[in-house]
């Protein structure tokens, strides 16, 4: 095991966006970048960034502030950008729409392979370039197609019961709209977007902003 | 101050989950329940879940568990589900649709009261009971309707000016979805959806789970 496989989980959490950032930059012709100012655009602290940026292997010369490009690169590696992942995504409503037609997946490395759903109306309707697929077809369509990742988009009542059925078609990733807990095998990957308890996090903070501005 | 003020961002992120399953024992009749059992269904350490706890005013008692309602109530006042948040949508594409048909961000406490866009092919139809309308309206809407907070679903290349333009109108509260980094005044409270974000976390644990089950 490397070191990098040792970098705790709310670092890796943190580098995505340290990669927006830094990919902006080298869009910018910016070659080097100073913690501080990292800390001013991402609203974390100097401190923070540098213990992260150590993790990866300490690319930060004191007072001459970090390389863009080797930090860039790193960051890349070590998310596996360089790996294409295929998904598949289960539910076309307007989320399964909404993440079909989002055009960063797959410069990320991310491609979608196949939109199923169970709705006669949806199935057989193009969903950026992809014809939806009935869900019974989907045990074929994984026979002949590599799929990574499943994306679940649909209605909460069903979402255990599609991730079990992915699981069980070979499928290790899985990346769960639904606002339910999914409790899966110890070899499965899950992502949660939890949009309501995003909410409820920022509701929070409102709460939490409007009484110090009242202190 | 209160003490509760002072609960640590961490803990408030896993507070909303906590509240899900709880809220789920609650309606199965739960009464008393264990961090061990709680650390089963929710992936975390038990220490980690009392330790959580513990912030909250410590509401267990070492060997009984904790009680389902007592802890419901106190997490729903923290995260202040009692008060009513009135949030306007910008971006009536997939991702706007998907959000104002989501019926759960009601029951938590946030109330979608306005769905905005520039796209003259959408304005004037109905979303989910509200009617589209022009960012031009915007202004003039605010100034009858109170609104906390703005989902931002527009492309990226929109949203700092469409983020720009709600703070300007008073709004205090962003929801922002689009893949970018934005700069906000301090009293603004800001919860990025970061999708992309997301599923390069996805791609990193699949990426470790691969190589340990090869080692």
């Amino acid at each position: 095991m490397s070191a990098r496989s040792r970098i705790p989980g709310a670092v890796i959490r943190r580098l995505p966006r340290y990669y927006r950032y830094l990919s902006t930059l080298h869009q910018l012709g910016i070659v080097r970048v100073s913690s501080r100012d990292m800390s001013k655009a991402l609203g974390l602290t100097s401190s923070q960034i540098r213990q992260d940026f150590s993790n990866l292997g300490g690319l930060g010369l004191q007072g001459y502030g970090y390389d863009v490009d080797s930090l860039l690169k790193e960051i890349g590696i070590i998310l596996g950008l360089d790996t294409m992942y295929n998904l598949i995504i289960i539910g076309a409503g307007n989320l399964g729409h909404a993440l079909s037609n989002y055009q960063n997946f797959e410069k990320r490395g991310f491609r979608i392979i196949g939109v199923f759903d169970v709705d006669q109306r949806i199935i057989g309707k193009k969903v950026n370039g992809l014809t939806v697929m009935h869900m019974d077809e989907l045990s074929e369509f994984l026979k002949e197609n590599k799929a990574d990742i499943a994306a679940i988009t649909v209605p909460r009542t069903y979402a255990r019961e599609v991730a079990e059925k992915v699981i069980s078609l070979g499928i290790r990733g899985i990346w769960n709209f639904a606002p339910v807990e999914l409790e899966f095998p110890d070899d499965i990957v899950v992502e949660n977007i939890h949009l309501s308890d995003s909410l409820m996090v920022l509701g929070y903070n409102l709460k939490q902003e409007k009484k110090e501005n009242r202190a």
